[in-house]
């Protein structure tokens, strides 16, 4: 069989445009004489479509969408993600399902069996499990349809398993021929490894093949780096779809491919284009063409606006140096350094005069002396007063510029530093955005060396540095990582690490400073475990003495 | 059986501290001569405990911290809510779980079956469903214990069920002579005649009597009122606990008591209660003693100054005037005469100064003309930056005093009007803050009279209302209701106000702020659906043409 994988970049909600993609793809599959076209997990939707879905209007013209998509049907089979209602008049009464059309009419619908919830998953939240499954005979072939997850709980491959059901087994027992996965899967640094691994087992043990169709696109902090696989019956990944943009790939079933062995791109590579892609995603579907950037002369926002810059082109990217008193010469001349390298504009204005005439206003209702933490933090807020209102005046989107390590242990200024609509290295560790400049600066130097060189430092009082308050960035990212990716605790960190206070100390700042991360902007998520939506701490707390 | 309910209020993750509270109080059913102490949903963990619960050293420290309590129990019942593990390697391995012990040791555990994951509940993310019920024999009663939601199911109350199973049936048929219930239910107004409707239903039909413990207090933003209940065989409410505080009750079964018919409190005295109730429990469970709020002259700032002095005395409320000139004279003498009524301490400091230096400096980066918009979210911006300023240097928390109308179409700045770390009054309408503002001056005028009879404006350019920019707030809070609380639609609404535009230009606003929101302060939950946590949608979406 001669299937055409269609992966497409959906904008959740947007109906029309969502359709029209659809039918674009399928037409473009007959075309290309494919017997089957297939869509990503909720194409007709976008993913994840949230509170949406509890709409009864927005549940009716997807409903109205899908029919009239079946409408356009031949011969070809065509096969989309919506979500489809029951009323059984228990749960919630709607489905995450595909739906298989071919001749006018919609012929038959799978729904999604394993709903998952963790992380940034919710879909419990929404969505009722399918009671059954059933291949569906289709030209000489029969055809085992599931939805993302259903094909994430082999009771071989995983130690621990999240689910009692296997629908997989389920559409195998039935005598399946050839699998079919539609999917909307999230990326993380590390993912499309674990995917291919996991879907080369599962073929191979099952001597089936699998065409395995996913979503591209950023919604907001989520990326989908698309990456359709398509396994033959050895468990070869055989064909796939290209990364962090829309594809369209023919798979047929009965053709001998050579097995694809390509190397995996590196670390710096991967998060490097994801964050690439996910800015431009948010500009693109919310419309912004310019973004804004307040440039320190520091490492974080340096890399920030080569990421823009790579996004939105050059002529897009506007930054403005803030200089204060605190300031080193070579916040100015790297600073300067960069801009000309990358060709934007910028602008120079110090934030000075208006810090010293709040602060002589506020002298007036301020009876004690004013703290050194209250100067920096009214520092950075000047500077963020300055960006808004430019980008006020400009409609330029501002960009914050924090990494993972000072979100983690709030380093980072409430309305000062931490203004912006998008986080674009919020899920990125201050270690790792090194490793990502030099690879920038792998070919020549683009990313001022003099930036990547200095001692970090928010240049918020005289010879302040990163360190000074915070332990080195190796050993906090180390701390970090556990804390967060591997969800360790106190105890078995420490076991690693050894400084007892020193762990109790950082673990501290992170729980601490969950009030400041609950207003931070969006982050681009690129880890396993991203601040945000899928780690949900309480503000509130008592668990650490 | 004499029962003990122990409403007590918990601190999330704080195991030394509920442990102490839960045998403070089961001491305190001893010598009140009880059978049986029980204690709320989680009370040992605190609710909600969120991700914390994922953590292997959290769930071991539970463990412990259970089996201490259980050492030192008598002879007489001891029932309280923990996280328990099971180990089938399926699923989330956990249980939201309700520990009987007695006898020096944990005798019997029930976990939940019903498993709730909507709105403000994130529970399937955590916790497996309990495989089966069981009745526990216990001083010559059989026992049907259950958690929360498991009490909410009932097939000839709900018109559309969540669930498939009924646990309370399956006590039922066990013969269960008494029904225990140990719950954690977030407050909104109305909830609570909700639960005594239900479970009045519940046991007239079934002819058995209920003791339904809560927990009270507030977890940063969900406020739980307590207000534990007890019901005879007829379905009579017996017995019940404060709202809003903690509260101890004794429930013999075998007495015979005269039925509860008291008044409900009305709308504007709950909500009241709620919000003074769920700001000093935010103040005290983080420790901060002083509060700080920015007065405009208007009616939200001068509710939330209200507030605070109820919830912590005006010896801990500072206030801030802060006039630009766009400043009416009213502003300033009618939030001087708030002051003098409510005798808090305040400070009157202009922003002008500031407003123009920034202008000043902006004008030579800025090429075109400045917005008028975008000059007044700097004045709202600058007022934000001198109370955080004023905050940072003093330890006070500043509180945000935005309505759930402005936050709805928000008509609110971004680092301005929303900086602070709670919004007290974000989840009440603007309608609804005059009506709580009427209740407060029922006996004597404490907010001025010329406060509420105002119209209502930002004072960010000259001769400014709200109305404007925004319709009447009696129109839009019809709108926003049906939009937000009652899940309704776009052509619903319109059928309901007649005015297409204006529905459709209402309901665009609200989904474009979906942006400033998500970076809004927690706020006070009081009804049944708030902005945060329990209403999520896309910031990046099409669905509204």
């Amino acid at each position: 069989m001669k299937i055409a994988l269609c992966q497409i970049d959906p904008i959740i909600g947007h109906l029309d445009y969502n359709k029209k993609k659809i039918l674009d793809g399928y037409k473009k599959a007959i075309d290309a004489k494919a017997d089957l076209a297939i869509f990503p997990e909720l194409s007709l939707v976008g993913y994840p479509p949230l509170d949406l879905v509890e709409k009864q209007e927005f549940r009716k013209a997807v409903n109205k969408a899908a029919k009239e998509i079946a409408l356009q049907t031949t011969e070809v089979g065509l096969i989309f993600g919506a979500i489809t209602e029951d009323n059984d008049k228990i749960g919630t009464d709607i489905h995450n399902s595909a739906i298989f059309c071919f001749d006018g009419k919609i012929q038959f619908v799978q729904h999604k069996t394993l709903i998952p919830n963790y992380d940034v998953f919710d879909e419990m939240r929404y969505f009722d499990s399918a009671e059954s499954v059933l291949v569906f005979k289709f030209k000489d072939e029969k055809l085992g349809i599931s939805i993302c997850e259903d094909i994430w709980n082999d009771a071989d491959y995983w130690y621990r398993r999240r689910y009692h059901k296997d629908p997989i087994q389920e559409l195998l027992k039935q005598n399946a021929s050839i699998l079919i996965n539609i999917s909307a899967s999230p990326y993380s640094y590390g993912k499309r490894a674990a995917r291919k691994e996991m879907l080369s087992v599962l073929t191979k043990k099952d001597k089936i093949s699998l065409a395995y169709v996913c979503c591209v696109g950023a919604q907001t902090d989520l990326i989908f780096d698309g990456a359709s696989m398509c396994f033959d019956e050895n468990g070869n990944l055989v064909k796939h779809g290209k990364a962090f943009e829309e594809d369209f790939v023919i798979f047929d079933t009965k053709e001998k491919y050579v097995p694809i062995t390509k190397c995996e791109e590196s670390f710096e590579e991967e998060v490097h284009n994801s964050l690439v892609f996910g800015l431009k995603e948010y500009c693109n579907k919310l419309g912004f063409k310019k973004v804004l950037v307040g440039l320190s002369g520091g490492m974080d926002s340096a890399l920030v606006t080569y990421i823009a810059v790579k996004a939105l082109g050059a002529e897009n990217v506007n930054v403005i140096l803030m200089p204060s008193k605190y300031s080193s010469k070579g916040s100015i001349t790297d600073s300067e350094a960069l801009i000309r390298n990358l060709g934007i504009q910028s602008e120079n204005i110090s934030i000075q005069p208006v810090v010293d005439e709040t602060l002589k206003q506020m002298k007036s209702i301020i009876k004690n002396d004013v703290k050194s933490l209250t100067e920096e933090n009214l520092q950075a807020r000047i500077r963020g007063l300055y960006l808004m209102t430019y980008s006020n005046n400009n409609g330029h989107l501002l960009l914050t510029t924090g990494n993972k390590s000072e979100m983690a242990v709030g380093y980072c200024t409430l309305y000062g530093d931490m203004c912006g609509g998008l986080a674009v290295i919020a899920d990125v560790y201050k270690t790792d955005v090194y490793r990502i400049a030099n690879y920038i600066n792998r070919e020549k130097e683009i990313i001022p060396k003099a930036i990547i060189d200095k001692a970090p430092s928010a240049e918020l009082k005289p010879n302040q540095t990163d360190q000074d308050t915070l332990p080195p960035y190796d050993l906090l990212d180390k701390i970090l990582r556990m804390y967060l990716e591997e969800n360790k605790e106190y105890i078995e960190i420490k076991d690693v690490i050894g400084d007892e206070d020193l762990v109790k100390r950082v673990l501290r700042m992170v729980d601490m400073n969950e009030f400041k991360r609950n207003q931070a902007a969006p982050a681009l998520r690129v880890s396993s475990k991203a601040f945000g939506y899928g780690r949900r701490y309480p503000i509130v707390q008592g668990w650490r003495k």
